[in-house]
């Protein structure tokens, strides 16, 4: 039986170039960045070149990006950071319905502590309304959180246009890009935003590693607290290897990210068009285009979604040409 | 020009046989431990004996053991998740002066919620006072963190007789033990503490990768909220390699802790006696005996802790016996 891996929603492997680049800093470079002697300060200097890589990424500054433990903790860290840091400001937050765990929860989390939080739904495509928005914003707002590309169903939010009206009501905005950075361009100017999350664990580096955008000095409360690392925003011992993982992975993902974006789009439409020809009560769920290029997501009648289904099926797809298989991972 | 590394204090290189144990969990066994299918469900299998791992080397049981992303991290889940989920019972926090910044600064922010802190001085060795600290607990004291080894004197608390009149009182106890887990003898029961912290970093596993243990499900608030990972109680894709290599640094350990104290005592004795003998207006500092195996610290007339200096000295130790080398991390 050939095995298929289609699941690097929820994890990649770790690329052969992102191992070998992380290699050195387990055991010949494993001085702890906040020292103050050479060893450290060439350490120091490595995890800042990193931070420009991943910067890079996203069309950032060095200075504006945190590196994490997960896409989940820089979720939690701008979730709560701003909360935290702007409570007398305001006790409203906006997410959307269909936000990732760490946000719904986080968000939840201060609800406990008489925050308010509204819950924006989305459609039958899994888009939240720029109006609906609009009018759920209130002058006590502080914070709205709503992801770039969902990870369930693979719709892309009009994130400028969402951002936009918070910018204007003078209302910070996040996005959870653990989805799309590294999959799709994503371009902080371009998305207007003053946070926005993305993780290792998308695009070939190691899982234990993620990184948050805040813009321009932004003020943030620390999640963990600590000595000064990480602009005072994080503490704890950098995980050096693993950054130097995302930093690779991120360089990687520049020079390849078009070649990425049609391999899989072409790919993808091959798998969506042979499950819906061959199996019968199928539903591609998401938004028919506005939606990740290597993302398909099904609902199958009478199936639950985690349940564990060994189907016997001819095998679905019959490739109309020849296909040059590629990895990115 | 030779050069010796004297901060594993601070970071110890990885060992080889920790990188061997990860390696296969970059890019052969990457799959998500939370997703549902066998590839989730044997990473799962494989993190939960690293769990029992890390457990048997503080004598705690595995469901125990929270895995965090350094000792910082999991300082803070145990100072913050305790102070969250019982701030109903009391807002009175006790920590000592000298304890690290993860936890001094995890206290400090519960400062601005209403909360009170007392901070326990320690003597000219470093110690705390058992009276002193009983004195200080109030009725509405809900946390007592103090640290087993303090990472730049080396002096070891009596933790068991400072956790005892907590447990006497109800107050719940917690020990930051990331510099002495893996250094010391350290067993959760013997020292009688509901709550304590371990890293990586301390035991040549890799940075990025911490524990928190906490005694019989006790309730804590997530410090990162998300999925069910960790028994609900920290969210994020787990680091698996990560995890893997905290497990096998567990194993090495425990099986040579023995030897190792011995061995580094005798260097540490050797330091401190050839210093001492041929640097003027030089002091040891922290306790003259209850202090770790492997730790020296030392103040020097007129040199600032973290000043770079190059001094010239002649060769500082003319060992008197043979000293065959040996290599813990």
């Amino acid at each position: 039986m050939r095995r298929v891996y289609l699941d690097h929603a929820s994890a990649t492997p770790v690329r052969e170039e992102v191992i070998e680049a992380m290699l050195p800093y387990f055991d010949r470079h494993f001085g702890n960045p906040s020292t103050v002697y050479d060893m450290g300060s060439q350490i120091k200097q490595v995890m800042e070149e990193q931070r420009a890589k991943v910067a890079k990424l996203i069309s950032a500054k060095s200075q504006e990006i945190i590196f994490t433990s997960s896409g989940a903790e820089a979720n939690n860290l701008a979730v709560k950071g701003v909360a935290f840091a702007r409570q007398k400001k305001g006790k409203h937050i906006i997410i959307s319905a269909i936000e990732h765990h760490s946000v719904l929860n986080s968000a939840r989390f201060f609800e406990r502590m008489d925050f308010e939080v509204t819950f924006l739904p989305v459609d039958e495509y899994g888009l939240v309304d720029p109006g609906r928005l609009s009018r759920a914003i209130r002058s006590d707002t502080i914070l709205v959180s709503i992801m770039h590309a969902n990870n369930e169903i693979g719709t892309i939010q009009p994130i400028s246009e969402l951002s936009g009206i918070c910018r204007d009501k003078g209302v910070l905005f996040h996005t959870d890009a653990v989805a799309s950075a590294g999959n799709i361009p994503v371009d902080v100017n371009a998305l207007n935003v003053d946070l926005l999350s993305l993780s290792g664990v998308s695009i070939g580096a190691p899982k234990g590693v993620g990184a948050l955008y805040f813009k321009n000095n932004l003020r943030l409360m620390p999640l963990i607290h600590g000595g000064i690392q990480e602009m005072g925003r994080r503490g704890g011992t950098e995980n050096v290897p693993g950054i130097v993982g995302l930093g690779k992975a991120s360089e990687l993902t520049i020079a390849e990210l078009t070649d990425k974006i049609d391999y899989l789009q072409e790919l993808r439409n091959l798998l969506v068009a042979g499950i819906q020809k061959r199996i019968e009560s199928v539903k591609l769920t998401g938004h028919p285009y506005r939606r990740l290029p290597g993302h398909a997501s099904f609902c199958i009648e009478a199936i639950e979604g985690e349940a564990k289904a060994y189907v016997q099926t001819p095998a679905l797809l019959v490739l109309q040409k020849p296909l040059k298989l590629r990895r990115f991972w």
